[in-house]
């Protein structure tokens, strides 16, 4: 098989570059017209678990599961094969739920160019925002251990995959703690409508994008109730302290918290009323259970899945966090939306620094 | 006068706190609520030019001109005579536009109890957020060049006046050097709807609330040429990079500009289509003239007289601003706004946290 994939790969090399998408859902497949668009030379292949997708990425160059009215170039197929999909892969990039990510890179791992730890194995791409439930890990620090030491970047940003779709112009973060592995992902991905900004601090990346989606879901709520817009500021502001508390301590920069992937993504999350994080908070704010708000929103809320996660991060590190802490307690202990909305209101008048008690 | 001013300042403390608010716009209107609801036994004093507002204000309680359906408290009333609302006044509130603040404050001096300079006198709280045309002052600065050394904070947040004045919940920012006077202005108005957090970052929380200004008609900008959410957070969240470069450079700090006073400030004013600036925003995108945007919006929409000053502190700081001088650009050189935008996505791939050129 060795010597098949390398002449494949040389081939394929000849039109472009080789990028597998593992995850055909909304980001994932947005992801792949973005380097078909940036390279219409690269051999883009969408791997996915159900055939219907995948069969009509290939054959319609459309997701109209997750993308109604998305048209891809011509250069993105889709595959239910993840073999077929790493076969000679330059680019591996990161789509599916976190919480099944350890499942997928195993199986993966045999499969990848240069093989585990080889310094010549593709660069790794995460578009994923969240922590594993179990481990607590963060996305690079799962890649690691599961994969061994492969060039490794994170993209995030105020990045709504519906309007990257629709070619609507955005900026990103492309994070790696190696320039030239963030250089190359960025040009991966750079369209006149894609903005790629190159950074270094992957923790901060990291951190701030799991805990974006518990900020989405108190967003949610404070709309669920009601609250208005300055209370819905002040959840995303609050959060953001908190946030940057907890990404200091872990080693990364308050200046990421600030940027495109932490106020940014925010922003952009907290503006558009359709991400599923917003409609579980509003879902939840009208005292519908859990279960039910999950099951009505297709997809996945990455939130719920990493708001045990924050929390015992935060702990470890000794960072308090009252708004991240009040929605996991919404999401994690069934707590009312109410009773935890008006804790935040109640916190005594002190330095808005401190951490809240 | 003294005299007269010292029983009545006595008689009147035996029911409370004298508070002045120079103002009887939107925001000043409903700060004076803050202080009646915070202190029932309060006299609150609204001070402002035309006697049909202040008249309403005394009279029905009302203020149908800037807040319609508002209902305010009983302690609360207007004037057109600056003298008699200062008189005795433990608190003196600034809520006028930015430019016209050094007028009002020079025929204020001689009527502030214990006068210019004196440690006796009130308290002075900057609702505002600007700088001022000609010195690029902020307003601490211009405070203290033409008052002395009163004790001085600035109040600032997510703090959109019409839900307030509902009474509908939100955080905010006091900031003062002083801790002591950052905990005396957070107690005039904190309420269980209104939530003061101290700080002493009076330049982080200045700056950041007159670029905030010029952010939001960027946003606006953005969504009158219809590019999306993904967009108008690019904006934000670029441009709150650029303000926090800007504040450190003055000596501020960089959570300021990702807490309330910064990123809250500003997701309130984008999340809401109603602030002037936005509008001007939206205006301009739409091709129309500078003068007859501004003549449609009622009010004063800050951005237009900060923007020359913003690019002044910044060039004689050394700080390079993207968003800011693009929108700027717009407000002062008649920049077409389409031109702006591109200019702004066509920068090169390179770290976040560089300066744009």
């Amino acid at each position: 098989m060795s010597a098949g994939r390398t002449d494949s790969s040389a081939s394929s090399r000849g039109t472009g570059r080789r990028v597998a998408v593992l995850g055909a859902g909304s980001w994932g497949t947005t992801f792949a017209q973005l380097v078909a668009d940036a390279d219409p030379g690269a051999r883009v292949v969408v791997w996915g678990r159900d055939a219907t997708v995948t069969d009509e990425i290939t054959r319609e160059h459309a997701n109209s599961r997750y993308l109604r009215g998305l048209r891809l170039p011509g250069g993105v197929s889709g595959t239910t094969d993840l073999v077929a999909a790493l076969e000679g892969a330059d680019d591996v990039v990161l789509a599916v739920p976190v919480q099944r990510l350890r499942g997928v890179l195993a199986t993966a791992a045999p499969h990848l160019g240069g093989g585990a730890g080889g310094a010549s194995g593709p660069t790794v791409v995460s578009l994923l925002k969240g922590l594993e439930l179990e481990t607590h890990l963060r996305v690079s620090q799962l890649v690691a251990e599961v994969l061994g030491d492969l060039p490794y970047a994170v993209v995030s940003g105020p990045n709504l995959a519906r309007e990257i779709a629709e070619r609507r112009p955005c900026a990103t973060v492309v994070a790696s703690v190696h320039e030239h592995v963030a250089d190359r992902v960025a040009a991966l991905c750079a369209t006149d409508y894609f903005r790629p900004f190159t950074a270094r601090d992957v923790v901060g990346v990291e951190v701030a994008g799991a805990a974006k989606n518990l900020l989405a879901v108190g967003v949610g709520l404070a709309e669920g109730l009601g609250l208005g817009d300055n209370a819905k500021a002040s959840v995303i502001a609050l959060g953001l302290a908190e946030v940057t508390r907890l990404v200091v301590a872990l080693g990364g920069s308050a200046a990421t918290v600030a940027g495109l992937a932490g106020a940014g993504d925010a922003f952009a999350t907290c503006a558009s009323t359709l991400s599923r994080n917003h409609r579980l908070g509003v879902g939840l704010s009208q005292g519908r259970p859990l279960q039910e708000v999950l099951d009505g929103l297709g997809g996945t809320a990455e939130a719920v899945g990493t708001a045990r996660s924050i929390t015992a991060l935060a702990e470890g590190a000794g960072v308090s966090m009252g708004v991240v802490g009040q929605v996991a307690a919404v999401l994690v202990e069934g707590r009312d939306p109410r009773d935890a909305a008006l804790h935040l209101l109640s916190q005594p008048l002190r330095d808005e620094r401190l951490p809240w008690r």
